[in-house]
């Protein structure tokens, strides 16, 4: 049990011998599980160089540690091996929110860390003589001299009234991880071990619990059997389902299906810490809302609260975001923003400006992400875009970057690579984590519950949440993009730009043609030659997408303090030209971790031809996109579709309208087959 | 399977010499299993008088058994026994609307009713001949020699092609039907048996299946795995969770918790025919209503029909109602009621004039049914009342009758206490019975989802469907009445009646006192008093009940057609004085079943007294029930509290404002302690 009440938090302080893997333990179980998603990773000072290998330390010379200890900013601080170390005092802060923080400290200083009256546990990791001397020689930090020095262990016992966990991590890396994860549940007040249950309960989190477990006659009184959860310091609901056989369950245990293990991260072993889950306390708010009336944003916050804790029922959530498709006036956007921008993953700066660059998509290839961040970051703006994979088309911005560098970054490396580089492509995974979004997404996308105005307050919670200042906002508009009109398209550009003001946000909104991909690749591969070849200045790069990157570009540049309003376009082109923004890609690239070059499209190419001679008067984008995924884009990287005509031209019968690329003769001949059914370009005769 | 494809309806020829109990079973099955909701039982005609005992059937002279057999009106005809017998030809709408029809025949016409090329079946039901003498002998219809010739089995052999089901009823009536039901699902097409898993699911509909079921991979490719599964020829969408241990579940059998089963009145060992659930086809309507957009009657009927299926998952369902509080045109509203009507059981009456009384409820005690029905009735006028048991009140209307008759009535007992008397005061849990309730109430009334209009579809079509042609509809209005305002009753009495109006239902809703308590007693047994006293016309009875009986039998005797409008009320009043309407009740009650009269109230109780002299003020009817609740009414039906002071009036310290039954000093000591934290009575000082 936590050793304070009520339970504020959780100080889990992970000692034991150099090379017993503490660092790696907890980074991989940070980095690896979502159930640690709520669990902060202390960052220690140390006077060690930055960038000398190990821990995501702060590097501090001894003149500032002293500085900084005179002025109150440690928890505690320790001298070993010939070097400072401290904890911040912000670790207070944290532990007042509720969090579980973990710290890598010295056992000396234990008791000392034990006297300041915080809520305190210990896991000791240990390991073999033997496995430590190896693993400390493996990383080549040290002298053998200090090796063997760090080698020393001490007998020590924990303070008393500390709880105290020790596990081995002489055996596999997995094998480790589990067990202090273990470990950890039972640190955080886990007392109800996890059991696999060989049953798929699909999307729902359900917890399987005995007829016998002391719980049930309390929840069973609940109008809905619901339990809560804390899963290492977070709360979360999840349905009951009773089991009435012992042999099946025991009746001390909680039963998870594969699927719940998987989406929250635990482990089968770990134990949980249970209680009735309490009626939702936004269920006023949302009958309100259900009536027709506005919300603030702390009404709107204790709903969207409890719908990313899951501890509303699903036809209550689906009913709330009907009553919000139905009707939400302005000031309830900018309520639902903040609301929902309170329960995101926040990202701080300490920079006066962020800027970013968003696009609503539905256009097929139109790349221009990777141009623009290199281009802006040269100049000296910082933008840590966050870009998603593909759902539904045939590359995400994060497909693309994939081939150039690793995108699966953590807040840590993100900030690692925009103090690097000012900008950074990153994978949305590990960073803008949305709860709400994956409580109601299952159920906005089928019932096409997402309206315009829904949009502006999921899109732009996220920018709050990560810190952004200046928003350029790509609108492609057309009969078959997700603005159909342009009076729809000047409304939520008008939406964006007044929600984003009352938010503290400067918000440019821009319409853009939505009638035709920007560029010629489709899919990963020749998307990324597209880019390459813009920021090389090859002559033969394509214009649209050169001219579209300038542009955004440039409207972000007009911003830049050192640019005058007007000129950031002409900025933005003599960077580019310089190859100013290229070296920038690359150094992105480099701090991102390197890919191997993108190897050629194909193998196997087929072109599709004009079926008579005459001008392209439409392309249909939807059965493009289509075409394009059928080539295996993006699963297939170096599978796609390369246009070789555009909108307006005029082409002779036989003349290429674009090359399909595949990687066997067999998905060749099939998405040609296809494309001969219909090939997404109508030709008017002239 | 069935014998015909596609298939539609099934036939079921149930078989077997007299005294295997054919009759008994298929009454018990039809009556006590919700799974033969949709099974229909063919009345036979029979030369042989009405009420001679035995089964229901429809009894007719030679001369017109021959007319009816001449104009066509049979499907097949036979004598057995000296008698003749016949299936009415409308057998064939039946299961041309896919029903599922039980027919009691002899092995003889087996073969005849083979070859009309309907989809046929077998159930043969056999005892042994020492059993079967005993029953015949016991239900003593037939002579000792006739027996002697019923016991006479014949050696035969069911026609080819004909699917033949064979069971043996000779130990208890319980094993029989569990026997018959196997049976029934078997020739319905039932290739997947059902077990019992000791899994609490709660209400939620869950099919669990193997991950090796035969159906896996194509429910898998679902959007959401959901199962249809075929009940007694009623379609049902379970949604499916995936079992992965043989030993849990085999892999061809459908796993279903006990909940489930109740609910769904099905057994282990039945088995049932499955297959992917299809979409809903009512998607893309209520994605149309979800957008703002009104909806006509089909498109209401495809919806809710899907709802009433479970094809929706709850987010879709919380979604569609919340759009439907959220906003319901006149027209919606008519159309919705309409759509609503054609998905619940009905009713058919061959009169021209069929009326009830309906109240929106919320006031306790206030029992006036039970004056009203006799009233009508014994006027002659048809009114078949179908009453809720109390959910959350300390007593319903068919929890007061129960006191005196049977009110577990189905469609054809009423139908009969109809015939014989006019009217009938029935529990609508066999009567009414509304799928799109059962599957939307559980969100409902926790989201407070119920506006105005909604109840007015809610109510109309029921009374659509139960053949209603001239309704009275009580609209209690106070502060804590259902309609809080005047403004707000009116509103719905203009809405009431309009909707009605364009249904073809003359409506007339009547806004009355919603402030206190009609009558003195609450609880069943102090309400079945009061109605005594009004009916026994007892000088001491309540007067307030009376009058308000009397306001309601006059305003529906306004309507009939021999009573001058306006003159309905005297009408009321003479056939009450005359004793006429208590006779009828006694009438309702034979024909019902009468149960003995109502003990005393008690035996233990205590009064609550004036703390201060001063005059009535405010009765908080809220308060009133919790109390009237705590003494144990309804399920103790000699519970509950007697007033003994109304509104208005001045009452003296220590005088009694009420008395309180309970059945052990207990009960009342426990709800005396509550009544005294707070009595339900203001005062104010003269």
């Amino acid at each position: 049990m936590r050793s304070n009440n009520p339970p504020r938090g959780l100080l889990v302080l992970v000692v034991g011998p150099s090379g017993a893997g503490k660092d790696t333990l907890m980074e991989r179980a940070l980095t690896d599980y979502a159930c640690t998603r709520h669990v902060i990773l202390a960052r220690r000072i140390i006077t060690r160089p930055a960038g000398a290998g190990g821990e995501n330390h702060q590097a501090m010379s001894d003149a500032d540690f002293d500085a900084a200890l005179d002025a109150g900013e440690f928890l505690i601080h320790w001298r070993a091996h010939g070097l400072r170390y401290a904890l911040p005092a912000a670790i207070r802060d944290d532990l007042a929110r509720g969090r579980t923080v973990l710290a890598n400290v010295s056992r000396k200083v234990i008791g000392a860390i034990a006297e300041l009256g915080l809520p305190v546990a210990v896991i000791e990791v240990t390991a073999a003589r033997e496995v430590r001397a190896q693993r400390l020689a493996m990383r080549g930090r040290e002298t053998a001299s200090d090796i063997l020095g760090r080698l020393e262990t001490l007998a020590w016992q924990p303070p008393q009234g500390v709880d105290h966990y020790c596990i081995d991590n002489g055996a596999d890396l997995d094998t480790g991880i589990e067990r202090f994860l273990i470990a950890l549940a039972r640190a955080c007040g886990g007392d109800t071990p996890i059991r696999h249950l060989p049953i798929d309960s699909g999307p729902r989190l359900i917890g399987f619990l005995s007829l016998r477990h002391p719980l049930h006659d309390a929840i069973q009184a609940l109008p809905t059997p619901r339990v809560e959860v804390d899963i290492l310091g977070r709360p979360l609901v999840l349905e009951v389902q009773w089991v009435d056989d012992d042999h099946w369950l025991a009746p001390d245990a909680i039963g998870l299906a594969r699927a719940t293990l998987a989406r929250l991260g635990l482990i089968a072993g770990m134990s949980l810490q249970l209680q009735p889950a309490p009626p939702p306390a936004g269920a006023p708010a949302l009958r309100r809302k259900l009536r027709g009336q506005s919300l603030n944003e702390d009404e709107f916050f204790g709903v969207v609260h409890d719908i990313a804790d899951n501890r509303f029922d699903e036809a209550s959530t689906g009913a709330f975001l009907a009553s919000l498709a139905n009707h939400l006036d302005d000031d309830e956007i900018i309520a639902l923003t903040r609301a929902r921008a309170r329960i995101a993953q926040t990202l701080h700066w300490d920079r006066p400006m962020v800027v970013d660059k968003h696009s609503i998509g539905g256009l097929p290839g139109s790349r221009i992400t990777l141009i623009v961040i290199p281009i802006v970051a040269a100049h000296g703006l910082t933008i840590p875009k966050a870009s998603s994979r593909a759902i539904t088309s045939p590359a995400g911005t994060a497909d693309t970057m994939a081939l150039f560098a690793n995108v699966e970054l953590g807040p840590d490396d993100v900030r690692r690579v925009v103090n690097g580089a000012n900008g950074c492509i990153a994978w949305n995974g590990h960073l803008s984590h949305t709860p709400f979004d994956d409580m109601t997404n299952a159920i906005v996308r089928p019932l096409d519950l997402d309206s315009a105005r829904m949009s502006v307050a999921s899109i732009l919670s996220k920018k709050l949440a990560a810190g952004v200042t200046h928003l350029v906002v790509d609108l492609p508009t057309g009969p078959q993009a997700k603005l159909p009109t342009r009076e729809k398209a000047q409304e939520l550009k008008r939406l964006m730009e007044s929600v984003g003001a009352a938010l503290g946000i400067r918000v440019l909104a821009r319409i853009t043609d939505g009638t035709q991909p920007v560029g010629r690749g489709i899919g990963p591969n020749l998307e990324a030659r597209d880019v390459l070849q813009v920021l090389n200045n090859d002559p033969d790069a394509p214009q649209d997408l050169r001219d579209k990157a300038l542009d955004f570009a440039g409207a972000l540049l007009d911003w830049a303090p050192d640019v005058r309003p007007g000129e950031g376009r002409a900025r933005a082109k003599d960077l580019l030209a310089s190859g100013a923004a290229k070296a920038r890609f690359e150094r992105i690239i480099d701090l991102q971790g390197r890919r191997g070059l993108p190897a050629a499209p194909g193998p196997f190419h087929a072109d599709i031809v004009a079926p008579a001679s005459g001008r392209i008067d439409h392309i249909d984008i939807w059965r493009l996109n289509s075409i394009a995924r059928l080539t295996g884009a993006p699963g297939d990287t170096l599978a796609g579709l390369d246009l070789a005509a555009r909108k307006g031209e005029r082409v002779d019968i036989g003349q290429p309208l674009y090359r399909l690329y595949a990687s066997s003769q067999g998905a060749l001949d099939r998405v040609v087959a296809f494309a001969r059914t219909g090939n997404a370009f109508e030709l008017k005769r002239e």
